[in-house]
Formats: structure tokens, C-alpha cells, sequence
């Protein structure tokens, strides 16, 4: 008999809503308010990302991670342009053409990538491979941080490639589904491994730091952000109640609370891939810079988990993917590790 | 000096989220649950809808109105096809061209409408006075029920358009953003106003009805709900942390509470409408079937209340609208006509 | 029993390719030349216009006027955006929501026209009754010159609304699909009536001047034809066989071909339309200014001319439309004329 | 110095247009005829169609490949779905993104191709490798006849992959930009290597045949036709003197022109595969099933060729493409050789 699925591992958006920002929704639950963003919760959560970035930023909520990359990927591009991204990036393997078509037609150039990091040589040759009308206009470079294996881009490696982009003309977008996991990985600060790196606009995850129905779309290049609010009205983004989704920022980018969640996940998926490391046969398959941990697993521990209800997939990067969330707890892992037969 | 701004009556979405629909996403934030609508409380809410509507439709959850009009607009028509609607509806004066974008190209083709409802001389006419490849082929009828003036189509109404346009191969769409209020302001079933009148496809207002965050499509005409999921998916709508949307669904569909909080915001309307009327000068524009009031007011009362801090909006219909929702109370209505001046 | 059907003037695209363009298409014809639009053919084409309007525009060849003015529009606009344009153009009501389509849901918003002519108070309505994000944002004006109902600006009105419409930010768009005929018609430069009133980007008409499947459309704004080139190739607008088309302009804008056919054709339908004026109960409906012919026929004349094999549309402007074109003679005329019973 | 550029082998559309082609112009230039295909001259021209595959199938007519390629897999495909195509095929690698434009967003899913041509097992892996909705759903497999290496199907092979796809649902499509070559490279008929075998709809190339400005859209699935001509006229693909257009092709399927031509130019191929494979260091690359000859050239004879004047290209397959077209002689086929020092 099987047990019941446990879907803590299984990826990051399978918990709930931190409880920040579930008293964020409750307080600003009462009374009226302007819809449409006009209110006054929603110019404070904007105004504290201004000062979490230390620059004046233009800041829009959407709701989703699709919506929000796709939106930014489709203000840098027209249709005839093409934009260049990892062949493991989500937009690519996990949005179901959304990029296309928000952009009516965008077509994304994919480079192999090492640890899930795009090499400056095989961005640069997508880039000038072709140069002839009959193939896209490269236009935008989009990278994901941390990226889909896991790992964290440094700071000097999103300024070798910005810079690198930049001289050709294309702008530089930013997954950041796991952004604050990414920056609580790292020593630099929110500003060093966005804009002054060169990242024109950053798709800011909510949604797996712990709070409902939200990504935040930043652009550091302003002429980017011109009239995208009216994008985000026409694309079905414009949410009428803001003030549901604004509160949460205002709240998680308050004391610290976004670093408190993102560094407890990777100091427990740290945790997780030392347990796992420890288990004969188990290989850690990537750095575990963020709240990933992949690895490969032999069949028969697979079968082991599967049965005491552990749900994980095998979708990318050749392994077994498990993810930490804020709400992870080291009981979880404990119990993980303990089915896994580690001792 | 000014009063600080009410925005009690602005919209029935200044309003936060109803006490049922908050005690849902409460029990449902623990735990850990599969995403993207594999949960079982999702396929609850959507059991749920079956039972309401009496029959086996299929039923997605999106974002806000502005997603569920056009998706299922788009699911209806190709790009070189128009949809017919009244030139007051929703769909035509406030989406920010969203329908002609995710059809990628549909037109709408619009007719006056006598008390925000579509007359079938009008829509027959659109139907049938361009018949050449170079005007659009109408390929849906939309309308919005409630109206965008508060009135309600009654059942033979329904009934009387749909069955025109069906025979020239039209499918229906229903924008519903009140439908909770249409149909507490009628005796006839959730089956009655949809699909046995012949609408095919229901956009069912969550977020004006209490909700934070959703509409439901429901397709009646199963066929056309054909790979919707991908469409919702492509186009940035499909919620991660389901549960959260479809928790409140499944709940505001029990016990009647969506009719307790309609059948409440209606009732204030009227008593809104009726109070209005007796105050010499101010005109009921139109009948109060729903949670709507558009009166025309005076200059110098309207001044009297705007200083009062009351905020309501001239923008369609010739004259103030004023709105109602689950959250407007009898106090709130007796204190506007107070300031109002009647007695 | 009815005659054989005359196509005469049902239609300026009835007839064929006039001689001078006949003669460049067999020139070219010989030998190989490379495709594309990278033979000299081509260049000479891009040249001879710049000469013609005297200033350093961007020229690019596609096959028929929805493209040429889709395309265009597309250049100017995101899909958030809106046109303004008359009711009666073309864009509006005879291209199956192409604009539409090609800008991925730019809204047309359409004022009634007076003669066909825009209204600088209508222009400026559209532009500032709405400025919120949920309608679409003006952002070009679309002029048909010569317009639907065969009148033409003068000069004087095309400053009075390009100036009008760039104190909005908004650029100017030109139909030119009968450009010549509306040139032909006056005492104005091109240039006058082009980009020294304001005009940005110009749909220069080919086909109806006497040319096969292909308009020009010229950049006066340079900044707007950045990637053009990218746009019509993606669109399925560029010739692999570039010089077919492009011969035929150099010739037709050399020794005023162009000028020959259109004054020809324009002073046929002056003709056509003092004879109609003199038949009782005919009424001339608008300035023939080019080369249509609007006016109102007693039904028993209107019978009496489809009885004698004459074809003619009542689409538009409420009478019976009658085109001459570069094919149309003396004895055309006459014939009609004496059809039509004028003695 | 450099001899004067030679464009005869650069591409099989550096050539003009065909004796009979022209004739047929020539002889429907004369007079008025209905506008927009409504003429008899197209009638006929499809009617040809018919009879040449031998079935009721639906023809239309367009200006280009890209045009032709991209509106017939929109007519197969939604936003959300994916087209499976070789690496190699001209809809992922040149036409700018064209098919993801007109399907708004429809993915390209590529495989690897051995000789240009798709094997089932690649094919059927990207049909089943994903089946959840957050990747596009395979909806039609494209072939290129021939291949874009200049290889031709046989029937068995279309049989074997279209048999393969429409178990799991997809529609096939075929870019034929030169089918005629492919056919005349065979023993098969029209039908038996198009709707016998499998295919869905065909683009059918005319301008590489030697006619000017217009391909062929045959759909043998009418279903799928349904509606095509209003998204031809919204796509900017309606030709209004479409005679000059249809005249071409009745000419062209009459009395096998198309096979003189087509037999001609494959012939003139291989006599220049024959002549170059006898030079030391040269490969030739693929079978020369129609009129493109790929070799690999030693970098000095390259050299040689180029300033002797010949334009050739190396965009593809990984050697230098030769190309022949109705318009090549024997005479230039030896010169070519002269100069590539055969003797």
C-alpha cells in the first residue's frame, strides 16, 4: 500500500502563504479602496522597491511568472526580433509558447548551457550567426537567476554578459522566478546582480517566496517601461483589487522578511543535498547555490521514496529535482532523508 | 475643506474579500498541494459549478475579466472574425483593445442598445449587411448580464437572441462580471439565463462578488472548450497556487452564500435608487435589476457630495453611477443619502 | 436578356497593366538578377522616389494596400495603442481587420467624416475622451488622401490635423492607395501634401495607377522605418523576384507617367460626372476631385445601366460609386453616358 | 579584377518569368475583369488544380512562400500549439519568424533530418516526449518536397510519417516552394505524393517554377480550408487583379509546362553534380533527387568560381548550394564547369 503523496519537495509553489503576508492580506482586508493599483498600499510597496534596489525603478505587479516575463521579454521586442536564452530556460520549456505570443511572434534562440548558465561564446554566436533579414533580429538576452539547475550567477558573469550584449545592441531581461533565493545565495546586493550589472528589467517572483498570485515587473531602463501599464490592462494583468497583491510586497520587503524565507529554503536544500550526498549510488548533479537540489538517484531509492509518498520530477536536467520553499521545515527534511535510508 | 475620500459606491470592487471566501483561503493555506489545478479542492469547486449550472460543463479559473472575456472570445473566433456587442459593453469600452489581442485581430462590431441590452433587429443587421471577404465574418454574440447599465436580460430575452444568432452560426458569450447579481435580481435558475437560453460559454464574476482575484469560465458547449487549458496557460493564466482561487469558488457556491451577498448588494441598490429618487432634481436612469444606480444628478448636489468625500464616476450612460457589493452596508446607504439631503 | 457584364468602372483595379509599366516588367525580365531586392532595379526604384519627393525617405515594395497600410500602422503602434481614423476609410471598413490583426490588436477608433474628410474637433475628441489605461492610447492618425468619397485634403487641412495630432504625440499615416489620382488633382507638390504638412509614412498606391500587386510605402520619418525590413519579410511581404515590382515604379514616377494616367483618369470622371449631372434626378454626391464618381441614380436609371451589362457598387457614401482609372477612354465614358440616356 | 557578378546558380529565383507565364499575361492584360478572384480566368485556373490531383480539392492563391507556408499552418494550428519541421526547413531557418507571427505564437519543434528529410522516430518522439499543458501541443507536422537539400520523398516515406502523425492527431502540411521539381524528380503523380499519401494542404511553389509573385495554397482537407479566404484577405495576401496571377498558373498546369521546366532544371542539376563530382576535391553532398546540387568545394576552386563572377551560397547543409531554375541552359551549366576547370 502506497502512502499519501507528500508534495513538500515537489516544487516550490506547492506551499501555501507565509504568514508575513497573510497578515498583510488580512490588515488591508478592511474598508474601501481604489481599485486598479490607484491606492495608496500599492505607491508604498512600489516605493520600497525602490529603496530595496537603491534606484528609481519602475515597478508593476502581474500575476503570474508567465504573464510577467512574457510582458517585459514583449515590451524589448517586436515580433521580427528574436531573443536568446538557455535551452533549459523556462520561457522556453515551460511556458507553452507564451513568449511568442505575447510578442506576436518572437522566436527564442537557445544555447546550451553549463550548470544552467549561458557561456559569453555561445550567446555572441547566436547573436552574429546570422545577420541576413530571413531569421530574427536578436533583441534581447534573457537569463534566469537563479537559473533552472539551481546555481546563481555571479555578479561579474551578468556583467561580462550584459556588457556583452549590450555592444550589439540587445537589452538584457532577468527570470527571476527565484530571484530573492538567488540573492540570499550570494553576498551581493539586490542592486549588483541587476542593474548595475546591465539587467534592464527583472521579473521578480512572489509567488515562491511565499505569497499568492504575484510577480513584480522591474524596469531599471525606464524608456523600457513606457505604457506598459496599458500592456498589462490589454493582457489581462491589471489586477482591479491591487491592493491584495501590493500589501504582500510592501510586507515581504519590509525587515528583511523576503531573506529570512529565501535563506532558510537554500540553507535547507543545502541541508538536503549533503543528507542525499551521503547515500551511496546518490550523485548532487549542481552547485546548490539556491532552494534546488538535483540529483540522481538510484532506481531502486526512487522507488523507495515514491512508495513513502515522496512526489519529485525528472523533468530537466537529467535528475531528480527537489525543491525548498519557505515553508519547508528541517522536520521535512529530516523525514525525507530518513525514508531515503540515510543514517 | 474636503472630506476624505469614500469609495464605498466607486465599484463593487473597492471592496475587500467576503468573510466566506476569507475563512476558504484560510483553511486551505496549510499543507502543501499539487499546483496548477491538480489539487482536489479544485476539482471540487469545479463539481461544484456542474451541480449550480445542472450539467456537465467545463469550467477554468482565470485571473480577472479582462483574461476570461477574451480567452473565451478567442476560443470562439478566429482573427478575421468579429464578435457583435453592444457599444456600451465592457468588452468594447474598457479592456484596452484586450479582445483584439488575444483574437488576435477579432473586431468588435458594435449596436446601440436600448437600456444596455441588444435588440435582435441590431444584431441581425450586423450579422447580415457585409457578407464579403472584406469585413469581418461575425462569428459570436456577446453579451453582459447584468448590463453595463444595471438591467438584467430576462430568460425569453436570452432566449430570443441566442436563437437568432444560431441560426446564422453564431456562438454565444456570456460576460458575466455580475452574473451573481443578474440572477439574484431574477426567480429564474442558473440554467435558465445560460445555457438553456443558448449560451455556450459564461464569464463568471468572482471578484466583484467578494473574491479576491478570479473569474470562472464555464463552457456549456463542451466542444469549445477544447485545449482551453493550453490557452490559459500560453496566455499567462493559470494560477499556480490554484487552491487559493478555486477555495473560494467552492465555497461561495455553498450554502447559497453567493445569493445571500448578491441578493444583499442588490437590495442596498434599490433602496439606493429609491432613496436618490425622492430627492428633487435626480433622475433614475435605468432599472435597478442588479447592484447598479445611475441616476442623473444635479451639478450643485453632486458638488454637495463629492466635498463630502463620496467618489463615483460619470463615465458611461449619461449620468452617476453608483454600485453596490457584499460589503456595502445599510449604514453606508443611509449615510450618502444623508449627505444627499433627503430626509 | 442582359448584356455581357462591363467592368469598366466598377472598380480603379478592373483593369490591367498600363503600357509604360508593361514595357519596364519586359525589360527586366531578361537575364538573372538577385533577389530580394538587392539589384540595382530595386535601388534605382528607392532613388527615383526620393527625387520625387525631395527629401531622403525610406521606400519599401509590397504586394497590395492592406499590407502597405497594416504594416505602416503596425510601425507606429503597440498593440495597447489606437488609430483614428474616418468611418469610411478603408482601413476601417474593407480590410477584414487587417490593422487589427497585423498590429496584434490596435483598436481603430473612427470619427464621421464630412466628404470623407476628418474633422480636427472629431480628431481631437477621440484623442483626449479618454485618457485611463483601459482604453486604448491614440497614437496615429490615419488620413485616406484621396479619401474614400474621391475628394482630397488640401494642404492647408493636412497641416491644420498633422499639427493638430503631433501636440498629442500621435504620428500621421497616409492611405495613399490613390495618391496619384488625389496628386493629379491639385496644384501641390508631393512633398507639399506629404511630409511637409506632417505626414510620417505614406501608402503610395501602385496597383490603381496601373501597376500589378504592388504599393510603395515611404518613411518620411526615418526613426520609424528602423527594422522594417524584418517586419515585411516576417509578414510574407517581401519579393523573392524584387524586380518585377520595383521596375515598374522606377518607370511610372519617370517622364510623369504617373501623371499622364492619373489626370486622365481624373478628367473622365469630371466628365462622367457633368454628364450624370445633367440626367434628371441624377445627383452628384461629392467634389470629384480625382477619379470617383459618387451619385445618386433613380432606380429606373440604375436598372436601365445593370440592364445594359454595367457593373457599379453602392457600398459606400449612399449612391452609386463609379471609378475611371488609367484604362478608362473617352469612348468608355460615352458609352455609359449614352446608356445612361444623356443626351 | 573581378569578372561581373553571376546570379545564375545563387537560387532558383534569380530568374524572371517563363515564355508560357508570360504569355498568359500578356493575354489577360487586356480589358476589365472582376476584381479579387472573382474572374473566370481564376476559376479555371483552380479548376486545373483539380484536375491535376485529381480530387475536389480547395486552391487559393498568394504572393509568396512565407505567405503560403505560415497562413496554412495557422489554418492547422491555435496559438498554443506546435508544429514539428526538420532544423533545416525554411519555416524555422528563413522566413524571420513568420510562422509564429501569423499563428500568433504557434511553436517550431525541430528534429534533426537525414538528408533534409524527417525520420518517424524523431518525429514521434517530439509528438509524445511532453503532454502536459505547460509545453505547446504538437498539432501538424511540416515537410518540405523537396527537402531543402535538394532530396525528394518517396510516397512510401510521406506515407510512413503522415500515417505516423495522424495517429496522434496532427495535420500535415507540405512546403513544396519546388514541388514541381520534386514531382518531375519522380515517377509518382501529383496525388500519389500529396493527398494519397497523407498531406493535408500544400504550398505549391510558382515563383521558383518561373512564374512571377505567387504560390499555390491546396488544401485536400476542405474542412480545413474553411473560412481561408477571409484570413487571406486579413493577412494582406488577397491580390485584387488576381488574374495576374491565376492566369499564370492555368498556363503553367497546362500541357506539362510545369514538367519541361521543372524536368529541365532537375536534369541541368544533375549534369552539374556529374561535371563538378569529377573534380579532385569535390563532394557532392546529396542525392540530386530535383535541381539543387550541394558540394563541398575545395576552398581554392571556391575562390576560382568567385572571381570568375559565380554567386553561390553556403548557408546550408555545410557545403556551397547550386541551384538551377527554368531559365538555365546547358550552355551555362558548361560554363560553370569551364570555369570550375572540368574538362
Amino acid at each position: 500500500m502506497n502512502a499519501e503523496p507528500k508534495y513538500h519537495f515537489a516544487s516550490d509553489n506547492t506551499s501555501g502563504i507565509c504568514p508575513e503576508a497573510w497578515q498583510a492580506l488580512e490588515e488591508c482586508n478592511a474598508g474601501y479602496h481604489p481599485s486598479y493599483g490607484a491606492d495608496a498600499i500599492t505607491a508604498k510597496a512600489c516605493e520600497r522597491f525602490r529603496d530595496f534596489f537603491e534606484t528609481d525603478c519602475e515597478v508593476f505587479f502581474v500575476f503570474n511568472g508567465t504573464a510577467a516575463n512574457s510582458l517585459s521579454l514583449a515590451s524589448l521586442c517586436q515580433s521580427y526580433h528574436s531573443v536568446i536564452c538557455s535551452d533549459l530556460s523556462h520561457v522556453e520549456t515551460d511556458e507553452c509558447g507564451a513568449p511568442e505570443f505575447f510578442s506576436n511572434g518572437s522566436k527564442l534562440l537557445t544555447a546550451k548551457s553549463s550548470l544552467g548558465k549561458l557561456e559569453p561564446a555561445d550567446v555572441e554566436r547566436l547573436i552574429t550567426h546570422r545577420n541576413d533579414l530571413h531569421y530574427p533580429k536578436p533583441r534581447a538576452l534573457s537569463l534566469s537567476q537563479s537559473t533552472e539547475l539551481g546555481t546563481v550567477y555571479r555578479p561579474g558573469e551578468l556583467a561580462g554578459l550584459c556588457g556583452l550584449v549590450k555592444q550589439h545592441g540587445l537589452s538584457v531581461h532577468m527570470d527571476g522566478a527565484r530571484f530573492f533565493n538567488a540573492l540570499a545565495g550570494g553576498t551581493a546586493s539586490p542592486a549588483e546582480i541587476t542593474w548595475k550589472a546591465g539587467v534592464d528589467v527583472l521579473c521578480c517572483g512572489g509567488t515562491k517566496l511565499g505569497m499568492a498570485v504575484t510577480e513584480a515587473v522591474v524596469f531599471f531602463d525606464k524608456a523600457l517601461a513606457r505604457d506598459f501599464e496599458y500592456r498589462c490592462k490589454q493582457a489581462g494583468q491589471l489586477c482591479s483589487k491591487m491592493r491584495f497583491i501590493s500589501a504582500q510586497w510592501q510586507r515581504i520587503l519590509t525587515d528583511n522578511v523576503w531573506q529570512t524565507h529565501a535563506s532558510r529554503a537554500n540553507g535547507l536544500a543545502r541541508k538536503l543535498a549533503d543528507g542525499l550526498g551521503k547515500i551511496a549510488g546518490v550523485q548532487i548533479l549542481y552547485p546548490v547555490d539556491a532552494n534546488a537540489v538535483f540529483a540522481r538517484l538510484p532506481d531502486a531509492l526512487k522507488l523507495k521514496l515514491k512508495s513513502c509518498g515522496w512526489q519529485f520530477y525528472s523533468f530537466i536536467g537529467g535528475g531528480s529535482r527537489l525543491m525548498c520553499s519557505w515553508a519547508t521545515t528541517e522536520t521535512d527534511v529530516n523525514a525525507f532523508l530518513a525514508d531515503a535510508g540515510q543514517s
